[in-house]
């Protein structure tokens, strides 16, 4: 490994951002070159030691930038930092739109001579990997992922957008088998009817295949928590073998664990060949710092 | 990926072998180009459709061998199909030779331009990458990993080698928090005390710093299970978050998940630069069959 730091970005500064940060502070092997912010005024004071800029080029030696912004402005920002020569790490979660993410960065990031990580948080993420080994240890048979008890982000806004609802909170639970249940809590605008937001949350495609149940509450952010679980169950058949039985659950702050695997694909993105990569695609030794014979020995 | 299927070969007929042929048999990009045994006579029904040889260099166009050897014999088989150009995998599991064992067919590998991978069942093996997964998602933390209810090979052989033991089951138990128990069930030769056998075993290193229970059985045979199981918990911190928490469990036929995970890592090794591996050093895509954008678009 080498000993000079590793000299990562911060773009965005909301949940992702912020734990982007502790995560960074917290390695061994990393320097914070900046933050990239819409605008460098109001700086909180816990990144007050820190460069805030309004674009990545106006730091100075940056080796990685690790893109907390919207997932649907992370191609935007990849593309403008690849072309100013910095990997970027992502955690893109629009499921069905990654392989598309991943060819438009792959060629600007060849073009560029750099790497870029994309959707690396948990899911997607670290139970991509999860399942893509389970697949391979039963290549026949079925793996629910079951998310929940947490707060949806993406559920959580489309409420929001309804007409007489002024907070709220879309929470996933799981029914098991893969299936969920929508549990949104509102807080109402006055003389807004939860009987009219009820039909709009449940008529929005976001909602209209799950089972949903909408609750009106005097304060959202009394019932607001940032932790989130996963259960995922795979039984599946290895060779001839069948009833092969697997299980992988957390129980985690979201934003938190998001951050971390941020931060170990940003250190992975420093020795892959220039190109785009899924987790999936990268070793798992390439997320820790430190003597690979060593971490073979101890986790082997 | 390449159309022609890849040929491996099976050295060692054992139960792991049994079930490697089996696994080779269901996979879709896989061809058995023989069987290597110690002697060629008596081949069973199930294995007389394939060559079945002495020595692997007597197998034609032979990609890849797997060898289903006792752990001991590893590294003089793996070092003899590497100098006749043949990729190996194998699944070494004395943890405290992993790293010698990697330096030495790392060179045999490289100095024939072919791939090893070594120590590629459970454990080590997927465990491993769900271990090195855990630490990069909670840096600081303890992982936990518990074993069983499930027979222990090497303890089994262990007690067989005791005067008085005519059959021998050790079994191993969890009992949380990564500590076991041993329940060994013991067949007795005529006239042997169970009394002395016992003591024999508990002071042997094997069984030395575990709590450790002998009992006689009028049939060994009459208790043995092949399955076996995995608990694995890991609590950390990720950035500055306490009580992250993480499980992985597994409840599986032992030969047949490290017969079918051996066909996975055979796979990947014609994938893979020259020199040799541990699975946390290979990308978890490439232990499945099929195209790269497709699995992306499935798994990710």
């Amino acid at each position: 490994m080498n000993s000079k730091p590793i000299r990562a970005a911060v773009v965005g500064y909301g949940n992702i951002g912020r734990f982007t940060v502790e995560a960074l502070e917290a390695a061994p092997d990393f320097e914070i070159a900046g933050i990239v912010r819409r605008s460098a005024a109001h700086i909180p004071s816990e990144i007050a030691q820190y460069p805030v800029v309004t674009d990545i080029t106006m730091l100075n030696d940056v080796d990685v930038a690790i893109l907390a912004t919207p997932t649907r402005e992370v191609e935007t920002h990849a593309l403008h930092c690849l072309a100013a020569g910095i990997n970027t790490v992502d955690s893109f979660d629009i499921h069905t739109s990654i392989v598309d993410l991943r060819r438009s960065l792959d060629a600007a990031a060849k073009a560029a001579g750099r790497v870029s990580v994309i959707s690396a948080g948990w899911d997607p993420g670290s139970d991509s990997i999860v399942r893509t080994l389970l697949e391979a240890a039963a290549p026949k048979g079925l793996t629910h992922t079951n998310f929940g008890p947490g707060m949806s982000m993406g559920h959580t806004v489309c409420v929001k957008s309804k007409p007489g609802v002024k907070d709220a909170l879309s929470m996933t639970m799981p029914k098991g088998d893969g299936m969920h249940r929508r549990m949104v809590y509102v807080e109402l605008e006055d003389g807004a009817s939860l009987t009219d937001v009820t039909r709009a949350v449940k008529e929005d495609p976001y909602f209209a295949s799950d089972e949903t149940h909408v609750m009106a509450v005097e304060s959202v952010d009394a019932v607001k928590d940032m932790g989130h679980g996963v259960h995922m169950v795979r039984k599946g058949v290895s060779g001839r073998t069948q009833n092969q039985r697997f299980e992988f659950s957390m129980s985690i702050n979201n934003p938190a664990l998001t951050a971390q695997i941020l931060v170990a694909v940003a250190r992975a993105s420093m020795r892959l060949q220039p190109g785009a990569y899924t987790m999936i695609e990268i070793p798992v030794i390439d997320l820790l710092p430190g003597d690979r014979e060593n971490i073979i020995g101890h986790l082997v």
